[in-house]
């Protein structure tokens, strides 16, 4: 391997720090920089990088708000007319057309880690957050060259490389993630004519479904302008399918049918290791909520050699106990069961 | 407290025989009826229940599939002119007006106990099924002694006893379960156009959101037909949210005003004991997909008296890690984030 490229990344928030604390502790020069000279000073401080100097970058990483990405990418491209740009945004159709206009293609490449926080900026970076994550290389007119530069990056930070096509991409994240939250976020919205005791019904299906609905909400605006058409297009499947219930001659049939195509579609989901999503059993225990008794549960299953695929705790209104519901595989759930309940656990479902 | 009412379950599928047995638990004389004889002689053979005698119950209990609870209600007041006659179907007003119809409004209840399954069948009935689960109590026009006598039943099976009036309760199940439940599978629907490959991009977002897609469509079809009025009416209110967004003039402005409104109720539903949800902190640790890893990780969290209030795991596609997120109080994260980083383990974001 040849020496490590010099680096520049632009935009110190959460994705352009984590990336620089990551690429400084495998090695590589990184230089930092952010509209904002606090957020800038912090990011050097928890080592995302070192001031830019005069030296021209091999490679520029553009890791601004969405909305600034495509103006701050065409700069790039003019200010460093030997540097390779690749920019972080979650939609790449808009960018990579702003990069075509410039007539440096063969310079841009787009990137997707698809790293999620529940928080944002410099402050949450941490060099491992896009560790085990995919991450997606959109290459479209790009250089071999310039491609291989960015995917250096990626196996850097220990990622999961995927390539794909802008567009299809674009495609793709409207319909698992940017149409998924505004669903989720329209069912939170509809419990407004609720009361509080109404409310307190809610299962653990309901959180489930609204859990995203907490989001934050910045940057949503920016990428639903940015990924507008395959955003309002999945939008229009989504609502066509509630169509389909509401407005159903029998609303019982209709339901039904509508739960049978989402079973298939669910079924798609890749859940470990890239193979589709096993048939996990469930195994419901009442555990006391109190700090070790998760911790006794989850031994008495290890000590079987049961591996645990998916915990979900349901909290009880009103009571001081959790029902804590283990996923295992289907040959896995009788053994389970009986080394819990020899523990002392009661099982309340499996 | 006077002796355990004659107690006679109508249907023997997951909830009639988990509530016989749990029933029979506490020394109930039960006895247990289903239209499928080998359906009532597998309940009985689990202690579910005795087989019915001549002898006319103080208390009857329908458990019979949504669709033919109605008309079983009605047989039953007929029947058994001095007895209760209380069901357990997720609908309530429908069925209050079959009762009232029937002019013996006086010794009926309607209840809900808001156990979910995966599963169905006499096989999965377990008698604490419900415990620690909300069990609503729609008195209607009942007398007071039949409602005590519901009451008994739901504290015996040490439930959270909940009274609502029928239709706020059918509304209330519309908005927290039966659309929510349309809308995860429109979502997963909406998967369809999505090649393999698209459908990897898939993050604990996606899978959050359409987990109940995977629920089997037994049931939904009566469901749907009895809470038609309040389904349709809330299908509306979330297309409506939806419609907000995509044809909106400016998409972006739009889709923030739908995540705050999202935001501000989801806020309202209970997490633990009742009180409104909390604000917890995420911290995400690298786990390593094998038994015993995760109790490792919970044994240094309890080692330092953190108390985890939620897990989520998430499987990495192609890579024999997890991401698995503790969700703890503001006030413990940075303790566990120590213990956990002297423990050895990779905290991948806090």
């Amino acid at each position: 391997m040849t020496t490590t490229p010099l680096t520049h990344i632009v935009g110190s928030g959460l994705i352009g720090a984590s990336i620089g604390i990551g690429l400084s502790a495998e090695g590589w020069r990184v230089t930092i920089s952010d509209a904002d000279p606090e957020t800038e000073l912090l990011a050097r401080s928890i080592g995302a990088g070192n001031a830019p100097d005069r030296t021209e970058p091999d490679l520029v990483i553009v890791a601004t708000p969405p909305g600034v990405t495509p103006d701050v990418v065409s700069d790039a491209l003019n200010t460093w007319p030997n540097a390779v740009v690749v920019d972080v945004t979650s939609v790449k159709g808009p960018i990579a057309e702003v990069a075509a206009r410039s007539g440096q293609g063969h310079r841009y490449v787009g990137a997707h880690p698809m790293a999620g926080r529940e928080v944002s900026g410099a402050m949450a970076a941490q060099g491992d957050l896009f560790r085990a994550r995919p991450w997606v290389i959109c290459a479209g007119t790009a250089a071999d060259s310039a491609v291989a530069l960015v995917r250096r990056v990626a196996e850097a930070l220990q990622c999961d490389v995927v390539f794909m096509d802008a567009l299809a991409h674009d495609r793709a994240v409207a319909r698992v993630s940017h149409a998924p939250q505004a669903a989720a976020s329209a069912v939170a919205a509809a419990l407004g004519p609720l009361g509080e005791d109404d409310v307190a019904l809610a299962g653990q299906g309901l959180r489930d479904v609204t859990r995203i609905a907490a989001s934050h909400p910045s940057m949503w605006a920016d990428i639903a302008r940015l990924n507008k058409t395959a955003l309002v297009e999945t939008l229009d499947h989504i609502v066509s399918e509630l169509d389909e219930v509401r407005h159903a001659e029998d609303i019982g049939t209709a339901m039904t049918a509508l739960i049978e195509r989402g079973r298939h579609e669910v079924a798609r989901i890749p859940g470990k290791h890239g193979g589709a999503k096993r048939d996990w059993e469930a195994v419901t225990v009442i555990v006391p909520d109190s700090p070790g008794h998760l911790v006794r549960l989850l031994s008495d299953a290890a000590a079987v050699g049961v591996n645990v695929e998916d915990i979900s705790i349901e909290h009880s209104p009103r009571q001081p106990v959790g029902l804590t519901t283990l996923w295992v595989l289907p040959q896995s759930e009788s053994e389970l069961v009986d080394a819990l309940q020899k523990g002392g656990w009661v099982v309340a479902g499996s």
